[in-house]
């Protein structure tokens, strides 16, 4: 099996070697005009020190467990800036005592009973590529903490061809379920950029943001149905129902929990035929409010385009989806049931009448035809490499990240002009410069998903050790003005990478007291030892 | 002002004179073969009795308040069978001890902080149309009952013409919202059967089933944010945004929590242009397996028709849609971005495709031309008379009513023979006959929403006061019948007409004993004395 990296993004062997990383920094060097810190290795897994445990999961309960500090170190973080810098540098300070890797809900129940009565914490753990820190546990309050993988529930169990249903375990990972679901001529279609390294569980958990940019995409309208074990109550299992108004939606509660009310074992989601047709085109704009217009005039169009993605000028260029300096609207149809001229035709309207150039013609396949547009193929390759990029980079010292939010069409500039003030104003405080870049990755008829990136310089930081702290310092410096700007201006501080602990500070300001005292009402009664996922979307008792 | 009905369906003008109910008792019992009772006629208002209140809202508290009897007995029911049956007759026992109407959000927090120390309950009430036992309380826990009338919040409050959204109060009702939006160009288009006489804050807070058959229909899909004031906590806001994965949505424990967690104030709304283009056609079967199959493949179809009902062969009579025996599917589109002469067609071969038998071309009209599918047309105007029908029906003994669900595909033929079985089984028992039918309202890609009527004959029915008691019998057994064929089946007890006091049995059959809990914990928080809307969702404390 390919081994997975202990610190960074996805695979180990996707991480350059020496020259392979000399060879990036020069190019961003020379590219953005951001030049890298020191070429530095990670610490190995086997050369890094965890604490001693103070718990272990009793061989009682006969839960496959391990305790080994290679499996302890490999739990201990998500995939968030902080996780990877920390463990880049071979800190693990805050591993888990224990990892639990059950195999069947009986046992998920046992290791719950367990630690409700033994006060340990539990941490649910799907693919560990949270960048919210939803998986590190600060135990101080709690006799220890162990993590709940779940890992070993990864089938998928059940297919109803009829409704389009399937009932998947919620420790599979993305590429499990469309294999489980192939031989039906089915699939899910929920592509987040982390599809290849998380679980379905994780995306309920935290609401994940599918591939689509408009209609049936996030992971919420998916669901049909779940389970979800409690410490407390016993199972919260609700009926596969194609829609309800029987009281506030029970699914909607589980969706969004983050690990804090249960452990979810299984859904029955809501799949779909592959497509058969597809339609794609790039306009291009010379002015970004144009850019925006268009976009939001797709948006309000009724024709819910499966793409609809607005680069700004700087994320084409870093995309090489353009380099002439303009903003580009990618827009794509799929469909496995119609051909999809008539839309496509509308869309090439609607981005004309808004000063967009089509330097093609929109592309129109049908499957058998091979092929895609050049301009959104590059784009996807570019959105599935994004994240090992940000290993390599933060490995020569730059400040690399993303957030997200949504707002409304109409909030829409002033916010982005206090971000582009805060953020860059932050970077160059902090880090004496750097970059920042939009995209939309989804759009709904009342507002945008706007998706920045931003990456400082490296080059004037500490040799040694100490530059993982300055590199720290710098990202949070950051990450406040970013999210300070969100809250300030009425918008959300996360459309699709959960609130975790990272988020927790602005999150609290978001939601009114009275949500945060119905959400701890609900806690209390199903954990009312307070063990599951400490510190995340409330305190610990 | 047009007078309301005291007991029946909508405008008081609309119930037949005795020579009306005598002709339509003549064409039910030759139609339907099903004899009527007795003519009888309303207890007139002003011979109404209510009981002494027990208590009476302070006038220190400023709030406008009534406690005269005709207003104390129009607030006792909703438009239930049960409800109506009792109001006709003159029975208006659970009245509540008064009605409070206040005029801003200061006097809801005013009420509720003078209810929660004076262990009074509270009756939130919009527009009174209730058909599961919404709004009609049983004070015996408490010190009294006050209802608190939301009909004086009645404005469109702002609109945002970019991010088209419109903040609107909760008292206002469907056709003031149309009225505020339409100098704009925009519109709710949310238009469940009540839309005259229900409200936006009971739509909400009973998760109202929108007029289109897919796609963003529902009232939960169109809320962007909203204010409930809690007796406990405070306000409860929750940011107008687009989209959002900060935790589990606020908005969704709010939607269908049926006043029983506090009073929803305001909330902002998505709307949209009225649309210019329509296409519509009806596809007639003679093999009802055959109706569903081309149903199922619209709704999977991803055209996302506006409307998709299926009514079957008895239906399609009632509803002088089709003579001949033959289920009849609906089918339209409409836009106002784009012509619908390609989505038509697919839908059109989908339909062929399946067996339907089209006797005319669709009907494809731009927003100046005259005239609609005659259709098309016939089914609106008998959905909107529907309620007015079954006022008049139960005041000649008839025992009429709808229940509605929601379940998947595979599970649709099996349920349906069920509830076919069971509730036949139950007319033809208690009230020695019936007749049945079915339309789907709404359609999904994994599952219909069935929607049933019921008539049962009133000819034997004992004179008199008796007969409303012998009526009030039989309608709960054959409700109890569908119910219990509903909950065995794995379906919904309520697809759009919420929970309420009606359905309460099988709602908690429904949920599983944990989602309980956790509502139980959020209620708590947000209404520690227990004071709103008691024994909806919830047991009283």
């Amino acid at each position: 099996m390919r081994a997975r990296s202990h610190w960074g993004w996805g695979y180990a062997d996707r991480f350059p070697d020496a020259e392979g990383q000399a060879a990036l920094a020069a190019q961003v060097g020379q590219v953005l005009g951001l030049p890298a810190g020191a070429l530095a290795r990670p610490v190995p897994l086997d050369h890094v020190a965890v604490p001693t445990p103070r718990v272990d999961v009793p061989a009682s309960l006969g839960v496959p467990c391990a305790r080994d500090p290679a499996t302890r170190a490999r739990h201990t973080y998500g995939r968030s800036f902080p996780d990877q810098v920390r463990a880049f540098g071979g800190d693990f300070a805050p591993a888990p005592d224990a990892v639990a890797r059950p195999r069947d809900e009986r046992e998920v129940e046992a290791l719950l009973e367990w630690a409700s009565g033994a006060g340990v914490a539990l941490v649910p753990f799907g693919g560990g590529t949270s960048v919210v820190g939803g998986v590190e546990c600060d135990g101080a309050r709690h006799a220890g903490v162990v993590t709940l993988d779940l890992g070993a529930l990864n089938a998928v169990l059940e297919v109803d061809d009829v409704s389009r249903l399937a009932r998947i375990q919620a420790g599979a990972l993305g590429p499990a379920i469309e294999a489980g679901l192939a031989p039906h001529g089915l699939t899910l279609r929920h592509f987040p950029q982390s599809f290849e390294f998380s679980t379905l569980g994780g995306w309920i958990a935290t609401r994940a943001g599918g591939h689509f940019a408009t209609l049936y995409t996030h992971i919420d309208d998916l669901v049909a149905g779940l389970r979800m074990i409690t410490p407390g109550a016993g199972v919260y299992a609700t009926r596969r129902l194609p829609g309800s108004g029987a009281g506030p939606s029970p699914d909607r509660l589980a969706l969004g929990s983050e690990g804090t009310l249960g452990v979810i074992t299984e859904a029955w989601m809501r799949v779909r035929p592959r497509p058969r047709w597809r339609a794609s085109v790039a306009a291009h704009f010379t002015d970004f409010e144009a850019a925006v217009a268009a976009t939001r005039a797709l948006a309000q169009s009724g024709l819910y385009p499966s793409n609809c993605r607005l680069l700004d000028r700087r994320e084409a260029a870093l995309n090489q989806v353009a380099f002439d300096g303009t903003d580009v609207l990618l827009v794509g149809f799929e469909s496995a049931d119609h051909p999809l001229d008539a839309p496509m035709r509308r869309a090439v309207e609607l981005l004309r009448d808004h000063g967009g150039a089509l330097p093609r013609p929109p592309t129109l396949r049908d499957a058998g035809a091979a092929g895609r547009d050049a301009t959104a193929g590059q784009w996807r390759a570019a959105f599935l490499d994004a994240p090992y990029l940000q290993s390599t980079l933060l490995s020569l010292g730059y400040v690399v990240d993303t957030f997200e939010t949504a707002c409304t069409w109409q909030d829409f500039p002033a916010l982005h002009a206090e971000i582009v003030d805060r953020v860059r104003g932050a970077m160059k405080a902090h880090c004496g410069g750097g970059r920042l870049s939009l995209r939309f990755t989804h759009v709904y008829p009342d507002g945008p998903a706007p998706y920045y990136t931003f990456i400082a310089p490296g080059a004037d930081l500490p040799p040694g050790a100490d530059r993982r702290y300055a590199q720290l310092e710098r990202w949070a410096a950051v990450k406040r003005a970013a999210s300070e700007a969100l809250i300030a201006h009425g918008a959300t501080i996360t459309h699709h990478h959960a609130v975790g602990r990272v988020h927790r500070p602005w999150y609290d300001r978001q939601r009114s007291g009275a949500f945060a005292a119905a959400l701890r009402g609900a806690k209390d009664a199903l954990d009312p030892a307070g063990v599951m996922n400490p510190g995340v979307l409330l305190d610990p008792a």
